[in-house]
């Protein structure tokens, strides 16, 4: 057991240092980076796709889009606008480590870029243990999950920066409290930013794309 | 690399020994053993709840309920009426494994018991390696996560023996086409058996309950 412990430090530590890596070249660049995280199927892909369709005109965006098996979600993306999109297939592994993102930046052009987006493996628990160099997490949650998911799988969204509360048009068909789950998320970390939105509606997408640009005027103004 | 994979390997043949052990003890006593898997919010402890309250005067069942953190699912099958039920909090890990599960066992009255269900933890990728010495896997996918989930994670829909199809009260709602999942899903593994249902309106539960009843008829009949 304890083979195992050292084993899983040593992973740990070898990814800490190419995440910094990453995060230094990033940031010389003034390039702001997010890693979404969430659920199968809790609206990474559509959130990104709404993005892009936006914002492809106003900023610079490059994608890495990690599943663990398929091309599917960057097949989206590129159809969403996207031009600076590259799949990141894990073929098994349930998590993106730094060393696969370090492998596909090379073919992603980041000239002028502004906008970084990772897209995680559909998982709640595995990722929130991999630095891939991000500025933050972005935990996805639709409301068709249910409301205690914060309190079951708490490591994602302690480690998160933002969560985004995505299906809110089916709020009136789920058991799913907004004031429990906000409760429930900020319990477990209360410096999270929270944004309910709706790919479906667009309710609530203005609000987002109003914060990415903000992020990514930060990046730029950043010493 | 070659210490991980190696060290992989022992944990998962100490895993399989185990589980060997559980379905010898569980098929020495005519006892019908499902793992239900599923991603995190598709309904798995709601299926559990019908199940619950609907067939517990007709046979003896034992529930154990697996989680990250919190042990509300446990709570909620007790309050469904389940009279033998035990939480399994992972404290962090991905995945049940049989030596969890093998620890429990003896805190479960094991006497006259016609079905045992385990109810991983949510994660459509990691739970799919481990074997708990289960009849079979039961995954989970509900309407609302999008019919491309096997096709994304392969391995999960491979190790199945049946696919249960939740939330389809939302199918108008969804961009969700029932031929296409049930084709994705039967292209990874042409034996799933699938069923239809919906924990919330009652749906299809009529057909879940007589095959559970079926399964039960069959062990008992068994050599």
């Amino acid at each position: 057991m304890s083979t195992t412990i050292k084993l899983e430090k040593k992973v740990l530590s070898e990814n800490d240092k190419l995440a910094a890596e990453i995060r230094e070249s990033l940031q010389k660049n003034k390039i702001a980076a997010l890693n979404f995280v969430s659920s199968p199927g809790s609206g990474k892909t559509s959130l990104l796709e709404k993005t892009l369709q936006t914002l492809r005109n106003q900023m610079k965006i490059a994608m890495v889009a990690g599943d663990v098996q398929t091309e599917n979600d960057a097949n989206r993306l590129i159809a969403a606008g996207g031009e600076r999109i590259k799949p990141l297939v894990t073929g098994g592994s349930c998590h993106l480590d730094a060393k696969m993102v370090s492998k596909v930046l090379p073919d992603i052009d980041m000239n002028d870029l502004d906008l970084f987006i990772i897209e995680n493996v559909g998982n709640l628990v595995c990722p929130s243990g991999y630095d891939l160099g991000e500025d933050m997490k972005v935990v996805l949650i639709s409301v068709t999950e249910g409301d205690d998911k914060p309190l079951k799988y708490p490591g994602m969204f302690r480690r998160s920066s933002v969560m985004v509360i995505n299906k809110i048009d089916m709020l009136a068909l789920c058991d799913f409290d907004m004031d429990t789950v906000k409760k429930n998320a900020l319990q477990i970390n209360g410096d999270l930013k929270i944004f309910e939105l709706s790919c479906r509606t667009g309710e609530g997408l203005d609000t987002w794309f109003a914060w990415l640009k903000s992020l990514v005027a930060e990046k730029k103004a950043s010493a």
